[in-house]
C-alpha cells in the first residue's frame, strides 16, 4: 500500500515518489499545516489549487476539538474536511510538551491539561496511535517526546523514552492503509542524534521522522545535525523533518537528503500581513505599499499574484478585511510548494546543485523563522 | 450605453436585462454588498462562481479607505478589486447620516466625523458625484437624506433635499459611463411618497432607487408603500430597492415591481454562524448539529453545500476558524441568487404568482431582517 520509489538523486538531494492511499506524492514535498482540520483561511479547493498534494493536521488539537471520535464517525478526516489528497498527523506530543507550565510527563505518558478549557486528559502512545487511526491520516507519526535541544542532560532521557514509546506505538497501530513513521530525536548532540537514528532505522518503519529540530537551536547545528545523521538514515525510505520551514531551510533540507517538510510559517506569516518576495519578506500593511501596483512576486503564478497589486492588499490590511489572509496564505503557501517544486525538478534534470546558491540568494531575505507553541501553532 | 429590455412580465414582477459597461443584468438581480472593495472572507472568484452578476460598494467608507482617489489612479472599482462584472455604489449618504452623534446637516450638505478616527470631513451632493466618478462604478446613486421612516414631520424636509440635491446630483455628473439613479424618499408618509417618485421619475434618470426603506418601519409599511408607489414609476426602468432583504422581502419585492437588491444580510448572517435554510434560519454554532451529516440544504447548489456537513461547518465555528465565514457567505449569498434567478424564470415562464405562497412558505422562517448602521453596515 505504501511504496517509496526514487526517480533521481544528485547529490544527497532526492525526488521520489512516495504511494499512499490517496495518492502518489512527489517528494521532495512541503505539506500546509490544517491544524484544525483546515489550513486556514483557505477552501480545500484554495487549497488543491496551489498545487498541494499532503496537508498535515494536528492530533492534539483535534483530539480537543470536535473529537477524534467524532471525525471517525463522520468519514474521517479527508472526508470531514474534504481534502481528497494525501494527509499526515502529529502524534499530539509536540503540543502537549509545549505546555509546559501544565504537563507532567512519566515513563508511560503526560498528563496536560487543555489549553481550551483547562480540562485533565492523559496522552500515551497507545492513545495517540489510536487518536490517529481515528483521524485516519495516510502517514501517521510515533508519539515522541521533543526535549529542549540546549539541555544535554534531558534530551538523553527524553530520547530513551521516545525509543520506548515508538515500540509501543508500533505495537498498538492496527491500520493497514496508514504508514507509521518513526522520530529521530536527541537534540543537538551528535553521539544521541546517531544512536536515535540508529534505534529508529532499525524499527523498520516505512518512513522517519526527523523531529527536534528548528525548536531553539541556531540553523547551523540544525543544518550540521542533517549532515551528521544523513548517511545513517536507510535510503530506501522518505525522511521527513518535522516543522521546517522557512525558503533556506527547505533548500537546505533538500540539499541535505530530506523528502518531506510542513510548517505554519507561510499561513501564519499570511495572517502577519507578511509575504515572502524575491525581495524579502514584505510586510504589506507598510505604507509603502498604498499605491504599490505591482503583485507581491511578478514571478509568481499564484491566484494573488495573477490578481491582485500590493496597493490592493494592503487596502484590506489596513481595513481589517479577512480578505487579506486569505490571499497572502495563497501567495505563501504557493511560493513554497513552487520552490519544492523547482528543486524537484532540477535534481530530475541533474541541475539542482548548481542551482543552490542562486535560490539561496533569492530567497536569503526570508529566513526568519517563527516561533512554536500549542496555542499558536497556527 | 445602458438599456433596459423586458423580457416577461407577470401582474407587476418583472424579468428585465439592463445593458451596462461590464455587461448586461438579468433583472431580477441580487447584488452582494462589499463595502470595503471586498465581499467580506470572498475572493472576487467565489462571488462568481455563485452566480453574482452585480456588488455593491459604498463610497462613504471607500472615501475614508483607501481613498477614492487612490482607486481612481489604481484604474478604478473593477480594477482594484478584481470584479469583472457590473458593480454599484451608493452616495455615501446613508452611512453618514447613521452617525447620528457626530454630523450635521445643511441645506447644502453634511459635516461629519469619521467613525475611523474621528477626523471631520463634509460631503456634499457634488463630492459624492465626484467620488463615485472616481470610484466608476457602473451605475451610481444621487446624494440623497434618509430619514428616519417614524418622523413624518422631518420626512418632509429630508424629501424636499433630497429632490434639491438630486437635481445637484446629475447636473454634477460627467461620466458617461456610468448611470446615475435618482432616490425616491418620503418615508411612510403616502402624500411624501408619491410626491417624491413623480419628482423622481421626473428626473429622466436610467434607473430609480426606492430609499429610505428596511430602516426601522413594519413590513407591512414597506410593501404598501411600494403597492403605493410602483403605478407611479416608469415602466421602462429599473428600480432599485436598496439595502432590501431578506429572502420574504425578495419576493414580495419582486411580486410589487422591483428589479434590483442588495443587502448585507447573507454576509452578516454568515459572520454570526447562521445559515439560510428551507428549515428556518439555522445557527450552526448550535451543539445539535455536532454529528449532522447533512449539508445545509440538501436542495442547493454551492460550493458548500456540495461539499461540507452541518458537523463540520459547527466544527469551524467551534474552534473559531475563518473558514467558517467564507463557506457560510457562499451558502447565505447563492441562496438569495439561486431565489431570485428561480423568481425570474418563473416570470419568464409565466409561472410566477402560481409559486409565490410555495416560496414564502419555504423562506418563512429567514425573515428576520438586520440591524443597519455605519460601523456595521457590513
Amino acid at each position: 500500500m505504501f511504496s517509496f520509489t526514487m526517480a533521481a538523486r544528485q547529490g544527497r538531494a532526492r525526488a521520489g515518489v512516495f504511494t499512499t492511499p490517496h495518492g502518489d506524492l512527489l517528494t521532495p514535498v512541503f505539506a500546509p499545516v490544517g491544524t484544525q482540520a483546515t489550513v486556514k483561511t483557505l477552501t480545500p479547493l484554495h487549497v488543491e489549487e496551489l498545487g498541494a498534494s499532503l496537508i498535515l493536521s494536528n492530533t492534539y488539537h483535534l483530539y480537543l476539538r470536535p473529537g477524534d471520535e467524532l471525525v471517525r464517525d463522520m468519514g474521517g478526516l479527508h472526508e470531514f474536511m474534504q481534502w481528497p489528497r494525501p494527509m499526515l498527523t502529529d502524534s499530539g506530543g509536540f503540543q502537549v510538551f509545549s505546555l509546559a507550565q501544565t504537563r507532567k510527563i512519566d515513563d508511560d505518558g503526560v498528563t496536560f491539561k487543555s489549553h481550551i478549557d483547562g480540562s485533565t486528559h492523559r496522552f500515551t502512545p497507545e492513545k495517540s496511535i489510536a487518536m490517529q487511526e481515528n483521524l485516519g491520516a495516510d502517514i501517521i507519526m510515533a508519539f515522541d517526546e521533543c526535549s529542549d535541544p540546549n539541555d544535554h542532560a534531558y534530551a538523553e532521557i527524553a530520547m530513551r523514552r521516545t525509543h520506548q514509546w515508538a515500540e509501543r506505538s508500533l505495537r498498538a497501530k492496527q491500520r493497514e492503509d496508514q504508514a507509521l513513521f518513526g522520530i529521530v530525536q536527541g537534540g543537538v548532540d551528535p553521539r544521541l542524534r546517531l544512536e536515535s537514528t540508529d534505534f529508529i532505522a532499525s524499527l523498520g518503519t516505512p518512513g522517519i521522522a526527523i523531529g527536534g529540530l528548528s525548536v531553539g537551536e541556531t540553523k547551523e547545528e540544525m543544518y550540521s545535525t542533517l549532515d551528521l545523521i544523513e548517511p545513517h538514515l536507510p535510503e530506501g525510505k522518505p525522511r521527513y523533518l518535522m516543522g521546517v520551514g522557512t525558503p533556506e531551510d527547505l533548500i537546505e533540507g533538500v540539499a541535505r537528503g530530506v523528502d518531506i517538510f510542513d510548517c505554519v510559517l507561510p499561513t501564519r506569516l499570511a495572517r502577519h500581513h507578511a509575504a515572502f518576495s524575491p525581495e524579502g519578506r514584505l510586510n504589506l500593511m507598510n505604507a509603502s505599499f498604498a499605491r504599490d501596483s505591482r503583485p507581491i512576486d511578478p514571478t509568481c503564478d499564484c491566484y494573488t499574484c495573477r490578481m491582485f497589486t500590493r496597493a490592493y492588499l494592503r487596502h484590506l490590511i489596513n481595513a481589517r478585511e479577512l480578505l487579506a489572509g486569505t490571499l497572502l496564505s495563497i501567495h505563501n503557501l504557493r511560493a513554497l510548494i513552487r520552490l519544492v517544486g523547482e528543486m524537484r525538478a532540477s535534481i530530475v534534470e541533474g541541475v539542482f546543485e548548481a542551482r543552490v546558491p542562486r535560490w539561496l540568494e533569492q530567497w536569503k531575505g526570508n529566513a526568519e523563522r517563527s516561533r512554536k507553541g500549542v496555542v499558536d501553532i497556527e
